[in-house]
């Protein structure tokens, strides 16, 4: 499996508009076995995004489903910028299919 | 819902041992609905632990849990440290229950 953990930064106020334009693009992508949007509890402006897929090939096709480029062109204006972004290998636990 | 986001550090060596324990002693923890355990990708001693429940009290009674206290115990001497934890409010997404 592959896995991404990113932190976004919205623009001042615009978090809530942002998260749910990517709840709303991301909601059918094959290969996706986990996809959870987060506000930072501590951090008005700050998004987690939480990945994991059945490998990178899933994540890469993904990024061409018409419903990602548009969620990626409506809510790229929103965003001020990537504070990080962590590559995982998730081994499994709740919330993913049996392996 | 209450999220947790942590990044642990292993002692050298011991990630997969330690990823093991954590992944037997969390399989049925009430109020638990995704518990994610990853390796980073890039670092071979760090695994991220990503977990979304429906409140913080399903967390804080897991603790309490006999099986996610023999895991704590038997992990402990495992973990070198904790390098962070993000505490987020999952919105939604892929791999969650419906609202």
């Amino acid at each position: 499996m592959h896995g991404l953990i990113g932190k976004m930064r919205a623009q001042p106020g615009q978090r809530a508009a942002l998260a749910a334009i990517l709840l709303e693009g991301t909601a059918a992508m094959p290969g996706c076995l986990s996809y959870i949007v987060a506000e930072d509890a501590a951090d008005a402006d700050v998004l987690w995004i939480t990945e994991v897929w059945d490998g990178t090939a899933s994540h890469e096709a993904s990024l061409a489903l018409p419903a990602v480029r548009e969620a990626i062109a409506k809510g790229r204006p929103l965003i001020a910028g990537f504070e990080s972004q962590v590559r995982t290998r998730p081994l499994g636990g709740q919330g993913l299919p049996a392996a």
